[in-house]
């Protein structure tokens, strides 16, 4: 069954194929935020899809954990990215929640430490890869390094022009050694975060998601989405592409990457290990104890 | 509400008090493996009791993790023990995967690499500690210092013998630094292994999952009850418990350690931070974005 599946999508790209960004210069705002690629329903069938999905992909994760465990040497690499409120702690919860969380290794990169600071910006990133059979979350990433570095002038614009071209050599390397990277843009619009900030004043027990800055940042809002438009072009590769989630709806990103990783999963097609050992001899000694 | 329930549990102690292994000599051989302590249903109850618990546990791990990020200096750290096939696996796909896995901090302790030997054996222990705000689970622990290591003769008498107080000492600092300890034996019968260990053997999906040497260490089951009675006698403190949760029963096992957990994020009681920023402002400064 898994192999039809995979036969259909070969055959129309699935989602993946849906919302992977081509080659060439990138324009974000032709992409429209509140838009369902791939899903026609209303958000209470989104919701119930996202629920169906459950069981599946956490048998393939069961699967590629157990690979993992014989010798397999491959991982998956889930890279969120996008503006302040954008979901990607919301895809972690109910998207990664509905997987084994022994299988999963998520990293949430806040401002770099001083110990980190005096390190490539990459040494960081590189702790956090995941190991054989792990699929990996990164809650943003070595992006934010030509992303906020790049608007806010963190460093020197030689210093973040060099970096597309290092994140390049990274991910490369990283897809070599057997990593499969997707990287999201959660993509919302600034009225939607308006909205959402808005949320997060009204509602007490949301007060310790606020913080001040995000106001401060929203002022920089196509200076990032210049940086994002340049993150993406520049860093969009045949062996780490960019995907652009549609994000506005919060149950469409939510079933939307899940589904990517679903395909992602099934595209990798782990199988069960075969027994290392000799299966009528271990029946033989266990019944003997 | 929380404060009722609160009350309710001191009363009656909870499961944490009936589950708690009181101090003196232990005999795990008087505790029955298949019993099912503080729930009266059925397997079927059981499993929706379990579910039932999802949206409220992960309602307060949000609040713990919310205090964490907000200068709160708390987190839990719930200790899996038990011999092969005992479900510390079971435990965490079922109960950990009701939370929220950006709150928890997941280590599944394995043989010791080399590089670890060349270090105290509560040296790996100390990285894996869950930060402020966390739930940290450990899949085996620094105990297995003082079972496979006294069983099968790892170190010398010596060595594993000081290690309880070392450990004692270990876990009073953690529980002093915030760390709230639980500590589980997943108790089953050598009987109820062995079926389980056929169900490995059986079914060509869990052959991964099957250890030859798992039939070898049968052979030191009594050893291992030896080594787990001193373990919880002389670890078994004021400030990091036993606790001992019948296993042979899934639905129970998993059920009774999410209740522990549940029981102890109320009596941590954390609430929702308040707002370290004036509200009223930041929804002008937002209204004029």
């Amino acid at each position: 069954m898994a192999k039809q599946k995979k036969g259909q999508k070969a055959e129309d790209g699935g989602l993946l194929g849906q919302l992977r960004m081509p080659s060439g210069p990138v324009d974000l705002t032709k992409y429209d935020t509140r838009a369902t690629p791939g899903f026609a329903g209303s958000k209470d069938d989104g919701k119930a899809a996202m629920e169906g999905l459950g069981a599946e992909v956490s048998d393939w994760q069961e699967r590629l954990f157990a690979e993992g465990r014989k010798g397999g040497q491959r991982s998956i690499l889930l890279v969120l990215q996008g503006m302040d409120t954008s979901g990607k702690g919301g895809v972690i919860r109910h998207g990664a929640g509905l997987m084994d969380p022994q299988g999963l290794k998520i990293t949430s990169f806040k401002a770099p430490t001083p110990a980190e600071k005096r390190r490539g910006f990459l040494w960081r990133i590189r702790q956090a890869v995941p190991s054989h059979g792990l699929i990996g979350i990164f809650d943003r990433s070595h992006y934010e390094d030509v992303l906020i570095a790049r608007v806010r002038n963190l460093v020197a614009p030689s210093v973040w022009d060099k970096r597309y071209d290092q994140i390049n050599e990274f991910e490369a390397e990283l897809a070599d050694s057997g990593v499969t990277i997707l990287k999201c843009y959660l993509h919302i619009s600034a009225d939607e975060q308006k909205v959402r900030l808005q949320e997060r004043l009204d509602n007490p027990t949301k007060h310790w998601k606020y913080n001040p800055g995000d106001v401060d940042e929203r002022e920089f809002w196509p200076d990032y989405m210049d940086a994002y438009h340049a993150a993406i072009e520049r860093c969009g590769t045949e062996k780490a592409p960019w995907y652009v989630v549609p994000s506005d709806r919060k149950w469409y990103r939510n079933w939307a990457i899940t589904t990517m990783l679903l395909e992602t999963l099934k595209s990798l097609d782990p199988q069960w290990p075969e027994a290392d050992f000799d299966v009528a001899t271990e029946k033989k000694r266990l019944a003997a104890t």
